[in-house]
Parts: C-alpha cells; structure tokens; sequence
C-alpha cells in the first residue's frame, strides 16, 4: 500500500540524508600523527550505511518549525555518532556478539575487539565535541543548544539507551512482563528518536505546547518503529528474512511479537503510527513530511 | 624527602578530595525503575578510589584564579567521571585483561563484561549530562562553561586520551622511538590532566598569559606524572612493587624507563617537575598549592 506523495516523501528523504551523510563525511577529519588508525575504525562504522532515520527527525522537525539546517547539523551528526557507536558496541563478542552489521563484517571482526571498544568510545565522545564546538562558534544566546545537547545527553545515558541496553543484557533468557519489556524498548530504541525529534524542536524553536506535541510524535514512532523490527524479525517472507537476520528471534530475546504475538504486535503498530500522525495536527499541512515518515516506518522493508 | 609545608599541602589536598568525593556521591543519583543495575557498576568502579588528583587540579586552579568552587564543580566530576570510564574500558579482557584495579577486582570480574562496557559507557555520557545540566541551571552568558566542555571533551578523545589509548594497542610489543613514545603518553594520561587545569583556567576566568602558563604547568606535571608511574613501576623497593603490579613492565609495554633507561628517566622527571614549578611564576604566592602538587607528583609511592 502507498500512501499519496510518496515519491515526495522518498525524494525528500533521500536530500535529508544526503545532507547528513555529506556533513558526517567531514565531520571526522584527522591527522597525519601516530594512531589515526581510531579514525579508519570510526569511520568504517560511520560509513556502514543505515537508514539515518534519527539525523533525518531532527532536520525536518527544526525545518518545520522554521529553524535552519546549519544550526541543527551538527546535533543531528553527533546523534548519528551516538547511534553508531551503540552498534558498534552491541555487536561485541561480550554482547550480542554478531559478525555482520548490515551485510557488512562487525567493528571488531575488521578491527579486532580493543580498537573496536575505543572506536565506540570515540564515537561517543566525538559526537559531544561536535556539538560543544559548534557552540563555541556561535554568537549570541547558547541556551537552545544547551537544551538539544541536554535531550541528546539524556536519551543516550543510564536513563536513555543504555537503561535499555542494561535491561537487555540482565533479563536475557527470561520472560519479561509486556510493561517491562515496554520500558525496556521505549529506553533502548526509543529513546535516542525521542532526542532526535526533541533536539529539532529545541533548535527550531518550539512552543511549549509544540514541545508536547512532538514528544507525543516522538515516543510513537519510537514505539512503532521497534514493533515493526520485531514483525520483520518473525516475518514468513524470505525476501524479508533474507536482509535481517532473525537472531533476536533465535536467540529468545525478549520481543513484541514474542510478548504479544504477532496479531496483536500488528495492532499495536497501527495504534502507535495513527498517534503519532494525530499529535501532529497542530503543525498543519507543514507536518507533512513527518507524517509520511510515520507511515514510512510502518511500510518499510528494512 | 619533605618539602617544607608538607602538611599544609596534604592537608588541602584531603581537603579537595573530600569535596569532591561528596559531589561524586550524589551525582550518580537513580531510580528504582529496571535497569537500575548499571548504576551499582558505575558507581563501583567511581567509588573504587584514586587519588581525584584531575578533580583536585581543577579546583585548585580555578579557585588560584578566584573562580567559586560550586562553578567549577561539575567539570571536576566530570573529568573524574570520564577517568574511571577509561579505567574500566581498559581493564576489558580485550584490552589490558587486568583482573584487578586498585586491588579491587575490576569492573568486569564483577559484573560481567557485558555491563562492564555499559557502565563505561555510561560514565562517559554521565560526565556530558552533568556539564550541560549544570550550563542549564545557571543563568547568564554560557560561554566559559562551553569552553570548559570543550577542553574537556577535544582531552578525552580521539585526539586526545583515545588516541593514546590507541597508540598502546596498535603498538603494543613494538618498540617505539622516543618521539612517539611521549606522544602515546601525552595522549593517554597527559591529556586529561592538561583538560582538568584548563576547565579550571576556563571557569576561574584566566587571561591569554595565565592560560599559556597554565597550558605549560600543565603539560609538565603530566609528564612528570606519567614517567613517576614508570618508574615505580621498575622501583628495587619492594614496598613500592607490592603496591604496584609492575604488569607494564613484564608484559612488554612501552614505558620511559624501558625507552631511555632508569637514569634518563629520572632526569626527566626532575626536568618536567621544574618547569611545572616555573611556569607558575606569574601567579605569586596563590600558586603555592599548584607548586606543592608537581613536587608530590615527583615524591608520591603510589
């Protein structure tokens, strides 16, 4: 099923992450001296690929709120760094231990483990001197970019992704309550959409009842994006099955489908995408592309 | 050997140390909701001890300059946040595979490795969180708090501590040329301490002349810190190797005891302890407690 405008929509998207990837491009320039080689690492990971779904949200919630590309660019990157360093980290022998990140060998199979765990460590960092250094070019008030670094800082730590990814690594192999697993997904995947979305709102300038707004958007597509991985994961469809590895399922992991079964991981799906195209009905027509991009997540392949 | 007002000297330093204990303590505050897991291996390896000597530099040098304690307070956590990550990611089986730290089994023994690199990186991101919660909270201009982060976060990366970390896993069992010998060390432990002194020269306000000697005092007592480490390492007395694992140097590593021989290294660290002395001419008697710090580096058995 395509939903009008969609060529639009893919259009629009395809310039969002071009932009992106030309600005993650650059942003990771090195040196010449001795140990550059955490830069080929960084890098490798970097250039992996991925949908730039999280730099993609805060582009266009800043754009539609009338902010500038240039302002929110490097929150944007620093939140992809984020998310690539996670990855890096999650595929570790002592995590999830996966030899493949999107058809390609993991961090740690090209790098070895040690490079691999100072790559995510730098990635990480990198992403806070990016937006630290950005401000220190800016004129004038650095408070909304004190606030987008504050959500990015918040949705990343011991309270944001990594709450979920502490949760992963301790209920493994047990059976968790549909509320915690809940919890669980809202902080590990959740979580770093939300300050994708949040970081947009700030440097574009958002009301207080836009701020709302957007936080309701946010936390349902979070939650839409994660059931549909889960769905694609158990899909019957070799050709879906083919591009994702169905380890999660495999392995017992704790997922919607596995919690709820399948039927009612595709209402909850539905719900959650309905929702967060509502709570954009105070933008108007401007909130055009975000709402594509809800039924995106919902449609998509991969 | 005693330096006369020695007991000044340690006297103030417990003094730092215990402010800066306290504040550690409470800014790892957390919730009963899951997860909260990460939190008792974070707060382990922060509560595992060391000397806080960053913490304490940072202090020390914004309050010479007449800047308040409470500013400058959570750029100290911070940093000593960012040095315990390091600490943990380093102790990995991956990495220095080092079953103890402070005669504490370290981060991984006990919690597995799994949520060892978790709490890591969750020191790391605690460390950003804690700078812009404070820039949140104080009202006015931004803009030394946003160089104090900057210091902070160019010292903790991939140009900074990470490349050190780099250089010691790239080169490891190689034999390195004095050259890139410092640089591995300048990076690895130098950069921190050089981000301590700065975040406090950014927060206590220092003039252009005041952050060059600072730059300098710096860079000295990290050189001094590093080769006193080394040459602890390869000490005859046994009351100092039972306190140290003398692992570096059995495992082959690169240290300036193994690079330019016991002597020459100990001529270095004379050398770098006078210029650190030196470079503080500029700021009088207030520079007593920073003058007292580079002779302990020199004189310190653990």
């Amino acid at each position: 099923m395509r939903m009008d405008g969609a060529t639009d929509f893919r259009e629009k998207y395809e310039e969002y992450a071009n932009f992106i990837n030309n600005a993650l491009d650059s942003c990771l320039a090195t040196d010449n001296k001795p140990g550059a080689e955490i830069y080929n690492a960084m890098k490798y990971s970097l250039a992996a690929g991925g949908k730039r779904l999280r730099p993609v949200l805060a582009l266009a919630v800043c754009e539609m709120l009338g902010g500038s590309r240039s302002e929110i660019l490097p929150f944007a990157c620093a939140i992809e760094l984020i998310h690539t360093y996670s990855l890096i980290h999650d595929d570790l022998p002592a995590m999830d231990n996966d030899d493949y990140r999107r058809g390609m060998p993991s961090s740690h199979r090209v790098f070895g483990e040690a490079l691999a765990i100072l790559a995510g460590d730098a990635l990480l960092n990198k992403a806070y001197e990016l937006m630290v250094s950005h401000m220190l070019k800016k004129e004038g008030d650095l408070r909304a970019c004190a606030r987008a670094m504050d959500v990015i800082a918040s949705g990343s730590g011991a309270d944001g992704m990594i709450r979920g990814q502490t949760l992963d690594v301790c209920y493994e192999g047990r059976e968790l309550s549909g509320e915690i697993l809940e919890y669980m997904h809202r902080c590990k995947t959740g979580a770093l959409i939300k300050a994708a979305v949040l970081a947009g709102a700030c440097i574009g300038g958002a009301s207080v009842p836009e701020y709302e707004a957007l936080t309701r958007y946010a936390e349902n597509i979070g939650l839409a994006f994660q059931i549909k991985d889960d769905i694609m994961d158990v899909s019957g469809d070799p050709d879906l099955m083919g591009k994702r590895s169905g380890k999660d399922a495999a392995a017992g992991k704790n997922t919607y489908v596995s919690g709820y079964g399948l039927d009612k991981a595709v209402q909850m799906l539905d719900r959650s995408v309905s929702a967060a195209v509502e709570s954009l009905g105070c933008f108007g027509a401007g909130a055009g592309f975000l709402r594509d991009l809800a039924l995106f997540i919902k449609d998509r392949d991969n």
